[in-house]
């Protein structure tokens, strides 16, 4: 009895240390980190998912389900959550090069800048580098082309995100297992040869790098040369299985930037869907030594800069399909998985209220567009082409109609005057784009860079829905990071995006 | 030795227990709670203070510091972070009435109730009288007057928070131990009297709730009545001490709304800080079966709804002070006390980054503002009161160079083409005022109820620091909690606003 009370008190000790633990457990001390190692990680990043992006598609599910005003994504219900700061070396607001850097190698660098120091010159090793010198297989997956600014922070060392040849051939040196989702942006290379090219050639040995005029080889035939498999049909894809190995397998439709069309715009059944690119890297990569899967909703970004709500919340929901997906993997896995989810950054300054819609929302309004900005634009494009002079407004009236529901008062879409004033003058400016157009100030924080009459009809109906943005370019407000599994305490609290590689570098030392 | 080993190994399978537990604690599991009771409570509310308000004022420092991006708040230190909804029962976006209620009582009302049920018949017991049945002493601290929606949910059950004779009526009734900072908006009632006041007063035993026209007692006389001792000098508030019991200490000069003066308009040495305050409780309410205590920062909200950036910083800073005195406090008694900031809401849309400004942000600007938009639209009321027919808008510029710094260069703050032209149809606006202006979607866009020249000197201002807005109103934007100290795990994950007080009641039960 005395010795059972005695352990007992060791035991309740031992609990306590545990809750002062656990109750200041944070990143800066993972030094003392002294869990289990995760076998699997997959470490998800929504491309301009901030707070308000997943809420707005929470909320949207919550309208349209009619039953109440939030229906939880996925990636909410994880246990632990944080936040951490985005700034880049040398500006506040960053971009996907250098936030992906920091969120990759643990390092901030310079906007622009992929896995390098600020300086350009040193390169800074990845997480997914380290992964795979543990041993674990490694898949990088995106919605957008896998040779953009964030996949690439995993795989490639270079000086500037736009370098897309040259990061295209750093992707197939990374020797990693998996990489699927959009295509290349520029496999053949493009303008002058560089310094940097001339040297990533010479690193591959099919140069010597000498100041001649040398053929650049396709990416794509070097990937091959390598040993990957390129895979860019349904058909072939679906065959993939377990033990596969080298893999590149992209989208058979790609969209604008080499990236899977927005799903708002997808054909049923022709395309294979992020959460589908994720499956399969379970499958492919599934192995003894573990594995560490790079997940990012690239398109969140691109449709949160043009002010798309719908298509935003769309590409959100995507995303959390993919991670639904992860999850199911955890289940059956639950003491050996780490499932991360975080974002680079938030595009767009949306937030869930608008002044015009004072503290009305109605976000169920949005089911109604049909198609994204893009598909939209050149839908304004080829009328335009198809009119020349003899466009008419009530024609833009019809397509906004069309495509976004706006004027039908069947759908509680009617137009005030004002509103139907902003699309009188934003299709003018879209009609006459090619003449001169005053593109001041004031034109600028209307329509941005956007076609006028497109981001006009995105505004108002997100206006209508009681969705407000305040730019087309990323903000700075802390984002978000969800986490389960092992070693996940570490990710609790408030601190800076460079601290979760280096926790992860931390759990697989 | 065997016996060391087998106690290492209960140790380790003890361990590893908690970790499991670590990395899925979450408020839906605080049925499971088995840990302390917290002797000490400090449960801090920033009205209208979202991730980005926080984050705003983090910016300003790092960028007047010039050393480094942000300057973390004593707020972002907590170990803990999670995030809630806060949708009211009858409102995606909520107001601070339903949420104030939702955070004492752990449920949802319709808007503007302050702790009732929907119905707005039937009262919910809140947090802080459960605190006091389980003979916490309990103190209520707000920036703004005493009897407003906040403070009033944790003491009050009225169907609407405009019933603030009725809910002054009910603060004395309470029988709380010390209420502080801001006074009382209408202790002499107002208006027809009507049911739910006879009731009160009939509650308090003053009538007889008979349908007959009786003389409305003056709420602080009741409070004296009941035992308290009103102080309103900053000498009386000094002399304050352990043990005083039963006080209601408000600040010495009232700006409007009965609330403290914004920080950005005080006298030096003049006023009482929100941090003072706290502090004050503090001293007050310690005894030996501990304390409740709520603090609210109540003006982030109002300088947020009329989007001036300057002010709502400087208020978050102020708010951020009253958390230093906890976190004092904490460090003389961590394994007794616990700490929770939250909020009610997001205000205004703030956005860290703006259209217009790209991807620039230049937060230090905003230091050169040395009024808040309260003061400077009577400086204006009392020009346009003066020159009457003789008002100009070369002294509209006088006055924005002198108070916002703009159209200074020496600050960095030239104004462009479009920038002189908002302001001269602002200030156009704001002389013309009484006369027949044209209200209309474009007008509330514009200024919301604002005077124009004060909304639209504060919007240049924030758009050059980099800051957006999207509405006068509050937004749905999930708001982030931060915890430290005994309990503090149970905060952690993503849920909803009455969550909180549901394991603030387990955790007290």
């Amino acid at each position: 009895m005395l010795h059972y009370s005695n352990y007992l008190k060791q035991t309740l000790a031992i609990l306590l240390v545990c809750f002062a633990l656990v109750s200041t457990a944070q990143p800066s001390e993972r030094e003392n980190y002294k869990g289990k190692t995760p076998k699997y990680i997959f470490y998800f990043i929504g491309d301009g998912m901030g707070l308000s992006q997943s809420n707005a598609a929470e909320a949207y599910l919550g309208a349209i389900d009619d039953k109440s005003s939030i229906k939880q994504l996925k990636l909410s219900t994880l246990p632990t959550q944080g936040f951490y700061t985005t700034f880049a070396s040398d500006r506040f607001i960053t971009g996907s090069a250098a936030a992906g850097t920091a969120l990759a190698t643990g390092h901030k660098t310079s906007i622009n800048t992929i896995s390098m120091k600020p300086d350009r010159l040193t390169p800074l090793k990845t997480i997914a580098e380290i992964a795979k010198e543990k041993k674990y297989k490694v898949g990088i997956v995106s919605s957008v082309s896998i040779d953009h600014a964030t996949p690439a922070t995993f795989y490639a060392h270079q000086p500037t995100r736009n370098m897309y040849y040259d990061i295209s051939l750093d992707l197939s040196k990374s020797g990693f297992n998996y990489f699927a989702g959009g295509g290349f942006k520029h496999p053949e290379g493009d303008g002058e040869l560089n310094a940097s090219t001339k040297n990533s050639m010479s690193n591959f040995g099919m140069a010597d790098g000498k100041e001649i005029e040398i053929k650049k080889p396709n990416s794509i035939s070097v990937a091959k040369s390598r040993g990957y498999r390129i895979v860019n049909t349904v058909t072939d894809f679906n065959n993939l299985k377990k033990g596969d190995d080298k893999i590149i397998a992209t989208a058979p439709n790609l969209a604008g930037g080499s990236a899977l069309p927005y799903y708002i715009d997808q054909k049923n059944g022709a395309d294979i869907s992020l959460a589908e690119f994720t499956q399969k890297g379970i499958e492919i990569l599934d192995n003894p030594k573990g594995f560490f899967m790079m997940v990012e909703g690239g398109k969140i970004d691109w449709a949160s800069h043009a002010n798309d709500a719908a298509t935003v919340i769309k590409e959100v929901l995507q995303f959390d399909l993919a991670v639904e997906k992860a999850l199911e993997f955890y289940k059956e896995h639950p003491k050996e998985t780490l499932i991360l989810i975080g974002g680079d950054h938030e595009t767009g300054g949306l937030a869930l209220g608008f002044a015009g819609s004072h503290y009305k929302s109605a976000f169920g309004l949005l089911q109604h567009q049909n198609i994204s900005y893009e598909g939209f634009s050149s839908k304004i494009a080829e009328y335009k082409k198809e009119q020349k002079e003899n466009a008419k407004f009530s024609d833009g009236l019809k397509l906004v109609k069309t495509h976004f529901g706006l004027g039908d008062a069947s759908k509680g879409l009617e137009l005030s005057t004002f509103e139907m004033q902003q699309l009188k003058n934003a299709f003018e400016k879209s009609i006459n784009n090619n003449k001169e157009i005053k593109k001041d100030d004031q034109y600028y924080l209307l329509y941005g860079s956007y076609d006028p009459f497109t981001v006009t009809a995105c505004h108002i109906l997100s206006h209508k829905a009681g969705i407000g943005w305040t730019s087309y370019s990323h903000t700075a407000v802390p984002i978000p990071i969800r986490a389960i599994g092992v070693g996940a305490e570490l990710f609790n609290g408030f601190y800076d995006n460079t601290d979760v590689p280096k926790n992860l570098m931390k759990l697989i030392e």
